[in-house]
């Protein structure tokens, strides 16, 4: 990791707010779960870039962090662990520590009166947990009991581009190639990455195969012959558009780049999609920013979508007959396809009055 | 460019018959233009390993290297400028420099009996020239009339690997999405990636963005929204699988990886295709070899693939109806993707006699 880690050192210019808007209102008791990790740093950081209403914050991780104190945008914290005699009162708990954490944890904190909102993937198929971009789909948080999943960070941003298209010209069909930054293997996929630039020699950790000069076309473990990648590209996709049925096609690729997924997608209409109107649907979408400009060398690139909270699409184009339509994204891989998305979970929770406050 | 040029450094395991294998019979004079790139080092590297009947061999560039002494695997030689009024006698000219040299001295050398054998996309789509994979349609060489085009380094491994399924159950639609290499951009694209990766600010040279930790979405030149890289590989397709209205949807993106370009294949047949059947077929292929274990963490990849001559396909499987199919491929864009399936277009032409020797 070189010293200027993105996930940790702290910009005072990301807080324009800091200090200029009152903080009013109830505030939450809030929790982070896995917050030594990629997405749980970057979460302590979004929290306080958005002002979020944070009255008491508790940072967890694994036994081996326990009592280390790291740095936060919320000052030095302790690192806890969570205790099964001792478990924590929170309002609101962020989970960003894998499917284990989540299966012991989530349900213990949710009949407490927590409000869990789970990265990994354990919740995305259950029926009682929402599985939601709150652009798309604000008001699957209505039916929740509790527990609020997260799509996975290659689901975000395409949902967030296809959901105009779909509900105006309903897609028939999707093929979807992934280019995913090693940061969604977390702390462990930056590292490898790292290493491997620094030495030709070095063994693969990360990812079974070196990734620096590489890519690997496989990622997570194994759905019969797809990847579980693949299988959640194509399963969170069809729960949050709705669409039980579309047929998607999807090939999930590591490439050697470090924040920000770019996916190229291809795809089909029922009805007739003209250019323009496409164009001009995706650059209205909420979170979506056209960058499509290709004589002016503007498209979406990954190293331009990191740091941002915003997708960036591009390359949109017809190849095929007049129903059919290509684009290009690339959008933060922490930030919006993690951090971010669950922040803004949280956040429309709070305004429709669906987290209790005890502060 | 590091110490370890692969481009130039000779491993003398690499040329396994010299010295054994007798080489009788005539031998050309061989010319290599634009012999101080990428393509052009490793072509005279293949003619030297695969014992290529080579009479008399000369080396040309363009005037910035004129007089310049190098390194060959057939000695030190002096690179030449080629010279209108002393136009070279040649049986066989390699051409790796471009459109504009294949435009002004294509045709000046086939008239003057030389066989020629271009890399540049000049000729591709010239009816004259045939455009050839030997493994896939060597029989098109027949027709020739002096000037062979060397197909794009995406479309070569593409067409090795579509055509044995395509004369089995007949193509209907194609979405490919490529992985491309730095080195697709010749040495340039190479000192552009080492550059980066050494410097974290160095300002991009051979691309419009810095592609050290980047993907970049546009390959070539405009061709109205697509690129041309896009164009190339829909227009060479269906050139040399003789299916002129092919439905093809391409998105070419560049990635940081040295030599080795990959492409995400989605296939659509007229007929039921059956898993297995698909994966024999694509295991006898000539020039194909089938690595296909995820479980054990095998499949192509670019690093794999980078000095050798075959093309690496797997990932092979089904993901919407019997007629569909997916699979993933890696191939030396160096070796296969140009200067090898040159060397392997002129061994064609000389062993069906095409070639007039004069030594």
């Amino acid at each position: 990791m070189n010293e200027t880690d993105p996930l940790v050192s702290e910009d005072q210019s990301a807080f324009p707010f800091m200090g200029e808007v009152p903080i009013m209102g109830p505030r939450c008791r809030v929790g982070v779960i896995g917050a030594t990790g990629a997405v749980g740093s970057t979460l302590l950081k979004i929290l306080r870039e958005r002002v979020f209403p944070v009255g008491e914050i508790r940072v967890f991780a694994s036994p081996a962090s326990r009592g280390n104190w790291i740095e936060t945008p919320f000052g030095s914290l302790m690192v806890e662990v969570l205790s099964r005699r001792r478990p924590p009162d929170l309002d609101l708990a962020f989970m960003a520590a894998g499917r284990d954490t989540a299966r012991m944890w989530g349900w213990k904190l949710a009949r407490r009166g927590t409000v869990v909102i789970d990265k990994s993937s354990y919740f995305r198929d259950k029926d009682y947990a929402p599985l939601v971009v709150p652009e798309v789909n604000a008001d699957d948080l209505e039916s929740s009991r509790g527990i609020i999943a997260n799509p996975n960070c290659t689901t975000i941003p395409l949902v967030l581009a296809l959901a105009p298209l779909h509900q105006h010209y309903g897609l028939r069909h999707l093929t979807a190639v992934s280019f995913q930054s090693v940061s969604g293997a977390g702390r462990r996929g930056l590292a490898a990455l790292e290493a491997e630039h620094a030495d030709e020699d070095a063994a693969p950790s990360a990812f079974p195969h070196r990734i620096a000069g590489n890519v690997i076309p496989w990622i997570g473990g194994r759905a019969g012959r797809r990847s579980e990648e693949e299988l959640k590209m194509v399963l969170e996709t069809r729960r949050i558009l709705k669409a039980p049925r579309l047929s998607i096609q999807t090939t999930c690729v590591r490439v050697p780049t470090r924040i920000g997924h770019a996916i190229a997608v291809h795809a089909e209409f029922r009805r007739r999609i003209p250019l323009e109107e496409a164009r001009r649907l995706l650059a209205d979408a909420p979170g979506v920013k056209l960058r499509d400009k290709p004589s002016e060398h503007q498209y979406p690139t990954p190293l331009e979508a990191a740091g941002q909270d915003i997708t960036l699409v591009g390359r949109v184009r017809r190849d095929r007959g007049p129903n059919c339509l290509a684009f290009f994204l690339a959008a933060d891989n922490l930030r919006k396809g993690a951090a971010l998305n669950a922040v803004q979970i949280a956040e429309t929770m709070l305004l429709r009055g669906l987290i209790p406050h005890s502060l």
